[in-house]
């Protein structure tokens, strides 16, 4: 099952030419599921191809501008360009405040139905659960009410032998069941075992983001043993301080938290428009947790 | 005196690669004025080379997404890149709530005082009035209150015929009452001129930005004579029928309104995103006024 993760912005608050604040797709099994819509999404998913017919679940993880402030004209273009389905926001309460005033004031009747999604950020609640995925909010610790998401492919179905199906003459219609695990009986009696019939699916993937936060062990173990960690990183350890302050953390510190948490990957975002250039922030990170790549604009992750 | 306007966006509301929506920065003897503010315009503020904190005034249309999507950003920015200095905001009455929702619930306090002038859509109105400029709405046809900008460059000192006053030997001190069209007594009695020693300054300058609206004469009166004239083309004529209905303007329509109200220059802009090229609508625009140009991003005009 394809679970890719495209990164659309990497930048954090203020602007840096040839960055985007932060908005990232996840392409789970050919649906995309959009995670933080910052100013000029829409330019970057016209940039990379990322089609918003595609995409029918967005998450919001604060109400800074940099990770919101691109959604009113995303729903917008969306209702000019025809959408009729269905459209589903999961944030933070006052966000639905936000868009109704925005719609609102520009007399737009959204031609999709929306629905709203409140997030309660002081507990992990699944807040969606689908065919694929289950989707839980990670509680963070920045200042305002702050969310990251866990996204965990769902267990699939056990994998038939085709050859030796067909070299058995197994009928199709048994198929479906041999997939759930059951044993096949053939009409002489004989029983063959599921495990001689069919493999076991993957592991299923799983990946967490968590932006924006200070260090805190609170939700490591809620992100334990992912496949593919997404952390801010704004900030190079020399100015730890500044980022406690403004409650975010230091590359040094993502590290540390994909090493203290099993993460399979890390990739480091949301970085400060003062670092011109990154390989310091992916080093520093590096330096304790190896397996670091940047989310940078335009890259694809497979997980 | 500079009069200079930067287009930074040039197109509707949809998105389209290579096109940003509505703003502009008009320079007024080197202050900064920004007409409107779609999402996006930092980046083109930094692409363009301008300075957020040279901009003390920003004027917004309407509530249409497309005319102020970047307002909250750009406000979020200058206070965190530490501006201190005030800025003016003038925009329909609910933008004020606009902004103030969304820094209240991202937490923001201002670190500058901004305030918020309060546009009537319905008449037109001196809404600023400085040692360079006058700042008047035009009210527009929109469906949703919409006004223009009309900025007149205010009439200039004389200039002094320096030459001629220093070989008569005039005193510096006096060249202040000059300016302002004075004669000059010499200690003799002789009684000179005031245009014998001064020229009279250049005719002050105008523009008029009109973004959105159908067409309808009721505004051509108060734009007419403008030096430079902006007007939206959002389609062509062969779409006159989905301009009326979305109240825009074609290209043709706006070539025979600076006809009509005898602009020196016009500058076409809005486009739809389904013109992948511009030509067609410039060609258009210019069968009917010649001096026409597209208000394309990153284009500057000297007025």
């Amino acid at each position: 099952m394809k679970f890719e993760l495209t990164i659309l912005g990497s930048s954090s608050a203020t602007p840096i030419f040839n960055r985007n604040p932060t908005s990232q797709v996840l392409n789970i099994n050919e649906r995309l599921y959009m995670i933080d819509c910052a100013e000029g999404t829409q330019q970057q998913m016209l940039r990379y191809d990322v089609k918003g017919s595609r995409i029918d679940h967005i998450f919001i993880s604060h109400l800074h501008g940099d990770h919101y402030l691109g959604l009113v004209g995303l729903l917008s273009s969306m209702h000019l360009n025809g959408r009729t389905k269905p459209l589903a926001i999961y944030g933070p309460p006052h966000l639905k405040e936000i868009i109704y005033l925005q719609l609102t004031y520009s007399e737009t009747t959204l031609q999709y139905p929306m629905e709203f999604v409140s997030i309660d950020a002081e507990k992990a609640t699944v807040i969606l659960d689908n065919h694929d995925v289950t989707v839980e909010t990670i509680p963070l610790f920045h200042g305002i009410p702050c969310t990251g998401f866990l996204f965990r492919e769902k267990k699939r179905l056990r994998k038939l032998l085709k050859e030796k199906l067909e070299r058995l003459k197994i009928p199709v219609e048994y198929f479906s069941a041999l997939k759930k695990g059951a044993d096949y009986t053939a009409t002489d009696g004989t029983v063959l075992k599921n495990d001689t019939l069919t493999v076991d699916s993957d592991t299923p993937k799983s990946y967490a983001y968590c932006s924006d936060t200070m260090y805190n062990e609170a939700y490591f173990e809620q992100i334990s043993n992912v496949t593919l960690l997404y952390h801010e990183a704004t900030f190079l350890n020399n100015m730890l301080e500044r980022a406690v302050e403004t409650q975010h953390t230091t590359a040094l510190q993502a590290g540390e938290i994909a090493l203290k948490t099993n993460a399979k990957k890390l990739i480091i975002g949301h970085f400060s428009a003062r670092y011109k250039t990154l390989s310091e922030l992916l080093d520093e990170a590096k330096s304790v947790f190896p397996e670091t790549e940047l989310a940078t604009e335009g890259k694809t992750f497979v997980i």
